[in-house]
């Protein structure tokens, strides 16, 4: 199983020269997620050999253009080459009706089923399948706007080749083996899983933290998080307009990042004042060493 | 004055590695005007120097997602940068409401002034102000679909320096001159313009002629236009997918460019399945050898 992050573009509202609006595509085990779509979404993909087709889940944190007015052009690239396997995204609501309105005008019917799962509340379990569960949690932004933890629930442990050998264990009993079972022999006899397996690593967890006021209280829920995006808008000498245009600092996401115990931060959505980034990372990482730039065409491989 | 084009996408609705969705700007004199805004146009033009804000008028061929899909984007990103100049969009009915949804969804009030104007019947002219005009004529596409012809009025005629000197014309003179006025001397003698001025070069006009299927009859409406832009979205042998879809082979682009009698013809809006453009460019070349492809970050300089 692995786990990949691919940064498509981190500007905030107005672009750069160097800097693309809001998307990245997280790769978690078998599951292609894109998270958030800004514009020109589908070129980074097509030009950075990432398959649109695979992609299974589409995450929009909120409806402010810099987020998703990729996503129509997306959706229709993926039919006129043919997609037929459904795909699913979930957003605040309204998408919905914008989709069908852009749809309805330029008169698309698309080849395949789109599903979009309008999160209308509080804290929501959005996602439930397999090994992969996923969280919306609303921030406080101009408009709804939602984070999301993305994390395996459990990892498979790993098996000790030399004393299932040695126990003559069978190899139809390793999937069991692996998810934790013990395992009874035929004399009725039972073998403690311990015995026959190790520990791996903890599961993955991915937390998406954007478009949002500092949040101290919502650190909490991302506790122990392995990985945290968190958007840095501004410079802490601009907290003001941090707030006022209810966003966050470098500072601020470092302080977050150490608040929730992650074990490393990747901080985005930069303004367009800024050329220069190596400011935001120097003053993230006096506060959170482990910090990393979302830098647009970046990858991080996790596992 | 100069009359420049700058291409800044020509791929039909399906974008390739190589090039990106419908957009140009043409700058004609002292006006500055995007024609098409498919996705991403807002980062061509801050990547190629082209300022936004110095656009004065947007013209969308027609609401399929590849021509405006880049609009929502790029009149935030002017706002967000604080544009205070009214702005023109000229585009078949609808886009006022599709605009109008997506500012209510994200909250969004522009800081300058966004005139959107409808062309809801046949053959319009949409602007004339000063020496330019521009006129709408609908072609045939699956929704409606608008041609544009944009033109010189006239062209100021140049003075004829040396014979002007001979006269002892003075300065104040040489604006109605170059207007073809004659010249009424302070002993009420007349002296004719065609004595003090020459000929100048004709009236530019370019024409953008994109998807719509092979229209014989429109030829005529373009006689004798400078430049005109025609799409080629297929070659020849797939003339039934053409009709089908209704778009044009680049062999009838030039049979238009032909018919039509323009010095110039460009070909653009190239279906993905093509890598490799020189068989659209040979073909079109056959019929029409005065023909150029329109590749993304190409320019071209009229006057």
């Amino acid at each position: 199983m692995s786990v990949e992050l691919h940064i498509l573009g981190s500007s905030s509202a107005s672009p750069t020269r160097d800097r693309s609006q809001s998307g990245q595509i997280l790769d978690i085990n078998k599951l292609r997620v894109l998270i958030d779509c800004g514009e020109g979404t589908q070129y980074k993909l097509i030009r950075g050999n990432l398959s649109y087709q695979k992609i299974d889940i589409i995450l929009i944190s909120h409806l402010h253009g810099d987020h998703y007015l990729g996503l129509f052009g997306l959706l229709n690239t993926m039919s006129l080459n043919h997609r037929t396997r459904p795909l699913h995204v979930y957003s605040p609501g309204g998408l919905k009706e914008l989709i069908d309105h852009h749809f309805r005008v330029s008169n698309t019917t698309l080849r395949y089923e789109l599903i979009v799962h309008e999160i209308l509340g509080g804290e929501e379990l959005i996602y439930d399948e397999g090994n992969i569960e996923m969280h919306a949690l609303p921030v406080q932004h101009r408009v709804p706007c939602y984070a999301y933890l993305i994390r395996e629930k459990t990892v498979n442990r790993k098996l000790n080749m030399y004393v299932c050998e040695k126990y003559g264990v069978s190899q139809e009993n390793f999937k069991a083996l692996k998810r934790g079972e013990d395992l009874t022999l035929e004399d009725g006899s039972v073998l403690s899983n311990e015995l026959l397996t190790f520990n791996s690593e903890p599961p993955f967890s991915y937390a998406y933290v954007t478009d949002t006021i500092y949040l101290e209280e919502l650190a909490r829920r991302f506790s122990g998080v392995q990985v945290l995006y968190h958007e840095a808008t501004f410079l802490d000498n601009l907290m003001d307009r941090a707030e006022m245009t209810y966003h966050s600092t470098a500072a601020q996401a470092a302080r977050f990042a150490s608040k929730a115990l992650v074990n490393q931060l990747i901080i985005g959505h930069f303004s367009s004042r800024y050329d220069d980034l190596q400011p935001h990372l120097e003053e993230a990482r006096a506060l959170f060493p482990n910090t990393e730039l979302a830098e647009e065409g970046r990858s991080f491989f996790f596992k």
